[in-house]
């Protein structure tokens, strides 16, 4: 188990309330008790202001080092997605579309040559960070936390000085206030409809840049106002380019909320707790308590997890166990008779494909993907390729992969049998995938990934550099130079 | 009555419909059938595609003509109120919080000598036209429907060839498509705390800038769809610049939707309809008969109104009352003894200021509405100041006003009674107030609040230009000259 203890300190929640159901029950002392089970509106007493008092008053050095060191990983894997994601026809698209009423050339798109003004960067960064599903996510709340937050602040950071450390410090921040808020009113909130991720993280994108801009407490309430009235992102999406849209849109829209708020363009006082504010408005249940309760003493950064794996999450396990088992036993496919898993219920119903053809067929097909694992060792962006789905031992692998259902396993579980030629029998049993909380990336998995994600994209030497510059971002004196390194010379 | 016949007939619904209830009894042929007690999910059926299909075939040819005469009112009224908010403290700060981002000067913020790209114009100039509160209603829906699609157009129409006829087909149909989606959502989706014109006015700038840019029913579609996913606007905002934010807010991102579309970025086929669509997730009843019913055949913008006054609507009436006797008798605040209202009960409620001190707080005193009336004989903009609150005249005979609460009395109603020094006793009912569907403001009206509005922002002369390019639309070679008109020497 690579689990960091010093990382479960800072986590401010048991892992128990992970399951995907807001940990109310654990909440307390502001007063605002909240009514789960009906629509009532139900205003909150002060969160706005509060939440405000806390971004404004944050400071680097308050952040306890593990805190620190995950805000690091969140940076690295998100400029690693941002940069597999930028040559997408998703970008292509959308550059296209709006580089003709662009401003300045004054940010990086990052894998890309083009630069844009502060707002269309932030746009198009948050759009590459998520086209391959590939970026991190907070479990608790299914927001994907880095699009939003990191996408404005650093397009903000090539425009404006900002250090290395005051970086991590809005990373920190812009973070902890999209969560909170996800917090907050999940499930409610994603079960209606709202794709959380552009809906909250609006607000961690105005408060992360409203740090950068020294808004006054004030400016920040108006920010979180502004943020508020702008959420980005239908469920409905799912499926089409503007699903990447809503993270991009989202730190667009909270970069905007802080620079108005900064020229004292006002808003409302009450916009995420009031009557018709934003958690009564768009959610049907609503825990303010979540959001205001030990503030600064706990950071949901702490929970953030990177998927290893180019597919949907249910099918990570049965990668896991092949991986680790052609690496214990140094496998080769034609050694293997046949392959059995014994998978939990989703894994069939949604990648239950037998024959896929092309790359993206092949990740919804749990046979294919123990057949890579096998073959590849790997499960990468490049990986769901259509070359690998057409490739011939991986194809005659994959007719020997069987899948059944067993009620007992869990969605991060899987029990894997490979029988071999000459008679033997391995097992793999996985309790929790590789990825999850209790067996989060190593740094040097987080490295792999980002490797193979610029691979193409960027010339290796400056592969390395943004490596570097990521895990030492504290040390900057322009956190700007993070942009740098990602264009392409 | 000025009421316009011809124009009844393209209204589409009764009057009666017109209290503020959505007219969903009155819907029918779809087959969805609606739900209206519970909050249960309620899919449609190629909602997004029929409207889509309306939108792209539609023809300036096929509008009627008394219904082009409404889309140039709409304008004219549409452009005074940017004009005359065009100097607004929040213009200041909105221009200077976001023009170091903004794009080349492709387009004209209205009344002002900043040029900006497209879709910072359209921002601007949607939160000019609102500013004052003094822009047009769509009254079924409270919907004010030219800010977020004239704003839009106006800006594209300086980007790209388009003339004054495709200009009025694409102002009809903008206007179509948000009150048509507001009827479906309205009451229950304003009700739950949404602005209604940020939030249905999306869809209404995407599909006039679509119409504009010849999408493909396709691409309508996914326009459609991200304008769906962008919704803005809180109530909540209600009192700080913020509210004025979401005309505008909405203008930019349906014009960026087009835009995107346009570049095939695509999203779902059924952003509105569908389980996790905008119907859906932000309302709690819906309609969708409202949207596809009568396509083409009926026209929402015949039934938009215009504020004859500069404040809200509930004591319009007490105004128009005492306007209306002032110039039938000639009278002259020194022959007053003092004037008696009987008034509906909101306007006590909203409007019973008894000693405003600024023009800001006039607009909140039904008193000093009644006196400014006799002694300016308007109540326009330039009529609420600090200056007409300090009045000795009008201050005097404000506190000769009193006002009672008169259960019979509707809202677009008032009786007054104003008694004479010489013992004489003038009285004035009104049944439907100047501005209302039964009685609209006149072109003549029109013409003068324009005018007031306009004043020191442009010279006399351009104001006349303005005008009659506004009145003559449909025979310009290029809309931007509307534009061209609307910029300070």
């Amino acid at each position: 188990m690579m689990f960091d203890t010093d990382r479960r300190r800072f986590m401010g929640v048991s892992l128990t309330g992970l399951a995907g159901l807001s940990a109310s029950a654990a909440a307390g002392g502001i007063g605002d008790v909240q009514d789960q089970a009906s629509d009532s509106i139900k205003v909150g007493v002060d969160v706005t202001r509060r939440l405000a008092a806390y971004i404004v008053g944050s400071k680097y050095d308050d952040i306890p080092p593990p805190v620190r060191k995950e805000a690091r990983r969140t940076l690295l894997n998100w400029m690693g997605c941002a940069v597999g994601g930028s040559r997408h026809e998703t970008l292509d698209a959308a550059i296209g579309a709006l580089a003709p009423f662009a401003g300045p050339p004054q940010a990086t798109v990052v894998g890309r040559r083009e630069r844009m003004d502060v707002l269309h960067a932030a746009l198009m960064n948050g759009i590459s960070s998520h086209v391959f599903d590939f970026d991190d996510t907070h479990l608790k709340t299914v927001i994907h936390p880095a699009g939003p937050v990191v996408s404005a602040i650093l397009a903000l950071a090539e425009h404006r000085p900002v250090t290395g450390r005051e970086f991590v410090n809005a990373l920190v921040v812009g973070v902890e206030v999209e969560c909170r808020i996800g917090n907050a009113v999940y499930p409610a909130h994603y079960d209606r409809g709202w794709h959380i991720t552009g809906t909250a993280g609006v607000f961690g994108a105005a408060a992360a840049c409203g740090r950068l801009l020294g808004l006054t407490q004030q400016q920040m309430v108006w920010a979180l106002g502004l943020a508020a009235t702008q959420p980005v992102g239908l469920r409905e999406m799912f499926g089409s380019m503007t699903k990447s849209f809503h993270p991009g849109r989202a730190a667009q829209n909270g970069l905007t909320s802080a620079l108005l708020a900064s020229k004292n363009f006002t808003s409302t006082d009450a916009g995420i707790e009031g009557k018709s504010g934003w958690a009564n408005v768009l959610s049907t249940s609503r825990d303010y308590a979540q959001i205001t309760d030990r503030l600064g003493a706990s950071y949901e950064i702490s929970l953030n997890t990177y998927k290893p794996y180019a597919c949907g999450v249910v099918i990570h396990p049965a990668i896991d166990a092949c991986v680790q088992l052609r690496h214990e036993h140094r496998l080769d496919a034609g050694q293997i008779e046949r392959i059995d898993l014994a998978v939990h219920p989703l894994v069939l119903e949604l990648t239950g494909k037998k024959t896929p053809r092309t790359g993206l067929e092949a990740k919804f097909s749990v046979y294919f993907a123990a057949a890579l694992a096998i073959v590849r060792g790997s499960a990468g962006m490049r990986d769901f390729s259509d070359e690998n789905a057409r490739d011939p031992v991986i194809v005659a692998l994959r007719d020997r992969v069987t899948a059944t259902v067993d009620p007992s396993i869990k969605e991060e579980q899987v029990r894997a049998r490979i029988v071999l030629k000459d008679g033997r029998t391995l097992e793999k049993r996985i309790d929790h995938v590789l990825g999850s909380l209790e067996r989060p990336l190593s740094d040097a998995d987080l490295e792999a990934k980002f490797m193979a994600l610029a691979d193409g994209v960027l010339p290796a030497a400056q592969v390395k550099t943004l490596i570097d510059r990521c895990w030492n971002v504290d040390t900057l004196a322009s956190a700007g130079e993070l942009a740098v390194a990602a264009r392409p010379a």
